[in-house]
């Protein structure tokens, strides 16, 4: 029997996925469980990454004329009433502030001083169409002022009770955007421009390939005519729900008085539409790339994008190995990658520098180069690359590897694309009988009861009892209808034998 | 009598100082009350000033090594009780968290879920120097994860009485510094290092000279052994505190138990230090520069640096002008300012252009330039500056001004920061005499009950019941003893004829 090979992460994906992932999050550095139940820290390192989505996002959404805005962490309960099924939609996971002073009791103790009680108690904020609505109904008076293109970049709370870094937490980061248009066509137009927005940015940006589409009836937005997701597969072969595009009709807009002059004079409700990209794309990027050796991540967005790694192993040549790597860092900060300059770290710690190599994988560092004595004499360098692995080194000249190292990146951007991609396309069926639906949804792993095929297409007549019923057998839903498909079009439910327009997406997820 | 001028805002500052503000927030449409008091929604001409903020504050601290990270909202009772002091420093003003549902009565009304009571409340955090430090004692464990220099972008809630946009409000935005040391002197170090960062930010982005100190006893931040501060002059001669540096000793290493091995192999506590700048710096740029006017914006700082305004009177020429602006737009966007592509907008909407002008000088745009026919012909333009007043244009060649605009704007930037320190410099005065100290502060003006004449440089013997008199006769405090002074040295205390190593500034505040 073959040796197996060693791992830097321990359990492996195979043996315990769930754990895999806390342990990925935790070598990388990348998050912590906060004091607060349900609540993460987003470490440095972790916290970068988010920054990075930020800037690109950012830009993205200003390129397309929105602006940016902030709207206060409190709702009060006048306003939250105002959309019927918004509230039944979210209030069983509300914070709520119900006072405002604390005190120190006879015995020391600190207690919340009962003669604070507010008279109207507040919401933390679990999304913020309302208040923001609110705000819209004084800002909105004509045509003119339309269409009002809004974004927030903030923090929400949503109660949850199971709660797992990045995934699920009881208070997240995020951005919100909140349009308002003069028309339906207009409105609906922002939706989707937001969805391709949203497509690129995960595509290009994150590797991650993409399945768009609708929400059914049963999985929409509280207080929405129509939601569109974006639903990646993750190696576990769940899919994620990681943005979503919501067109909100004139619910909102009459929930909150959103009214414009247009221009014959006449008064009418505007049509609005929100849309949202959580700190949870964090989580579904590391389910996306990482493997038993740690994170993975696409350049595009990596923090670092390689390291420089001095081989020392005698004092002697210390100074001028560092020289030499010193200067290679400059040249390749003076290179260009994405609009930017390149994100090289000299990894000078006292560490042995095989431990340091390590360290770099575990970080999902695309690059890593290193340089000892032989390298140094030879105006040479080692190059490692993330997803080859630790022994799939490459020699080249250090003029050789200053002419490609953004080539390479954008090298290995394109290949996580493509695995990705390869995984995706390998495990999303088309399943034609309800047998082989049922099937493909059971557990045949015994170490891994959770697991499943993948994701199925299968023909649906549209119903909510037939999701109903998918999802109490098999914890199985409708993550979308998707947008794009290969033009077969109609067929036959497999539930029920009944006509179906399209195939729609089954599947398990977060 | 000489007929008065029309000012854009009204009233003006001598008339109603409190009034004028709010106005000059209104017209150039920077933040709004939010429906939930006291707290302030941030329009996206106002929130574009602040990215500006983000983006010059968070370059520095990244190149003095600081990394940026995300701590939770909520701090459990547990960890805010460590600290005596600070929990008495704040617990007058927190918002507490006291249960995580809501539900439908049986009359329809929405209301709190009493089954959902938390067991421990949850404090919105006011500030996280506990919840931060819990963290820090499971991160740091020997001297070589020493210094960590953590700062975060985020939201806080400080349950305010009276409240005002930007300058008090019960939620507002800061970024919030948390640094450990292995050392005292380090801490210290770091203390100070933070308050040049500040001042330089100050005076060369926003054109605010500032008087630097330390705080007195009695001023000092709730927990810390050290408080520095900023404290400019506003136009009504008060002093605002923008920002705060505070060196807090081994006093929250020890609440949250911050130890380190030494290269010794000694357990020893940590030094730390925090410090923190808010939205609130928004409001002392108003009140520093801002006019009868409107908003006047340090060009380094203004979201947009000029306006090209087409003046057309017949249609006929209207195709042509625009052409001219156009094409004058990206060339003045091909120059580059502070290492950025200058921020010009083309006002094209379908309004009067003095209207257009009006508009630009109440959002205070540095420069403005308009564009007629007989510019058009002459291939000139005409410039306008917000420090000079709408009446004070200068005729350039196009090709003159785009040599020159960059400089323009240099040369404004120095102008607002030279007149700011001339008006410091004119109301600060040294009184040598309690009679002469309770006539600087007494009311003289009577449409302006509030008015004094400006920081007292007095002598003081350091004792808190001095300051605790002035506090309650005149509404003074001491604003801060100042680092930098003239030589002078020491003196005779004003109050007690005891001795007094240095001057320090007394003030009425914000």
């Amino acid at each position: 029997m073959q040796k197996q090979d060693r791992t830097a992460i321990s359990p492996k994906r195979d043996e315990d996925y769930a754990e895999w992932y806390q342990e990925v999050i935790k070598t990388a550095e990348l998050a912590d469980n906060a004091p607060v139940r349900g609540c993460m820290v987003i470490k440095p390192y972790g916290y970068a990454i988010w920054e990075n989505i930020q800037s690109v996002l950012d830009k993205m959404f200003k390129q397309t004329g929105h602006k940016n805005a902030y709207f206060p962490l409190f709702i009060p309960f006048s306003s939250f009433e105002k959309e019927a099924k918004h509230v039944s939609g979210f209030a069983k996971e509300c914070a709520v502030v119900t006072h405002s002073r604390l005190k120190i009791n006879p015995e020391g103790k600190l207690e919340v001083d009962p003669a604070s009680k507010l008279e109207e108690p507040l919401i933390v904020r679990p999304t913020s169409e309302l208040v923001i609505g609110e705000m819209f109904s004084k800002w909105v008076q004509s045509y003119r002022d339309l269409p009002l293109l809004i974004n927030q970049w903030c923090n929400v709370v949503r109660w949850e009770m199971r709660t797992r870094l990045f995934l699920r937490s009881t208070e997240f980061l995020w951005q919100e955007g909140h349009t308002v248009h003069a028309s339906s066509e207009e409105a609906l137009a922002e939706t989707l421009l937001i969805l391709d927005l949203y497509t690129k940015f995960l595509e290009e940006y994150l590797a991650m390939p993409a399945i768009r589409g609708k929400k059914t009836d049963s999985e929409r937005f509280p207080g929405a005519d129509e939601t569109y997701c974006i639903e990646p597969m993750m190696q576990d072969r769940k899919a994620i729900q990681v943005c979503t595009s919501h067109f909100l009709g004139q619910n909102f807009s009459k929930a909150c008085d959103i009214q414009f002059l247009d221009k014959a004079g006449q008064r009418s409700y505007a049509w609005t539409t929100s849309w949202g990209m959580t700190t949870r794309t964090i989580g579904s990027l590391i389910m996306t790339h990482a493997d038993d050796d740690g994170l993975v991540l696409p350049p595009k967005i990596a923090p670092v994008h390689m390291v420089i790694i001095p081989v020392v192993h005698k004092e002697e040549t210390r100074a001028a190995v560092m020289d030499y790597c010193s200067s290679l860092k400059n040249r390749l900060e003076g290179l260009s990658y994405e609009g930017q300059s390149l994100r090289v770290e000299l990894d000078s710690r006292d560490l042995r520098s095989s431990e340091k190599m390590w360290q770099a994988i575990k970080k999902g560092i695309p690059l890593w180069v290193e340089v000892g004595p032989r390298e140094l004499e030879a105006k040479t360098l080692l190059v490692g690359y993330r997803d080859k692995g630790p022994k799939e080194k490459t020699t080249l000249s250090q003029e050789e590897f200053l002419a490609i190292a953004v080539e390479e990146l954008a090298a290995l951007q394109d290949r996580l694309y493509e695995k990705a991609l390869a995984f995706k396309t390998k495990h999303t069926v088309k399943i034609d009988s309800k047998e082989a639906f049922y099937d493909f949804f059971t557990p045949k792993y015994p170490q891994r009861p959770e697991m499943h095929e993948g994701f199925a297409l299968a023909h649906w007549n549209g119903s909510a009892a037939v999701e109903e019923q998918v999802k109490a057998d098999l914890k199985v839903t409708i993550r979308c209808i998707p947008l794009e498909d290969d033009g077969e079009g109609a067929g036959t439910c497999i539930f029920t034998g009944e006509p179906s327009p399209r195939r729609v997406v089954f599947a398990k997820a977060y």
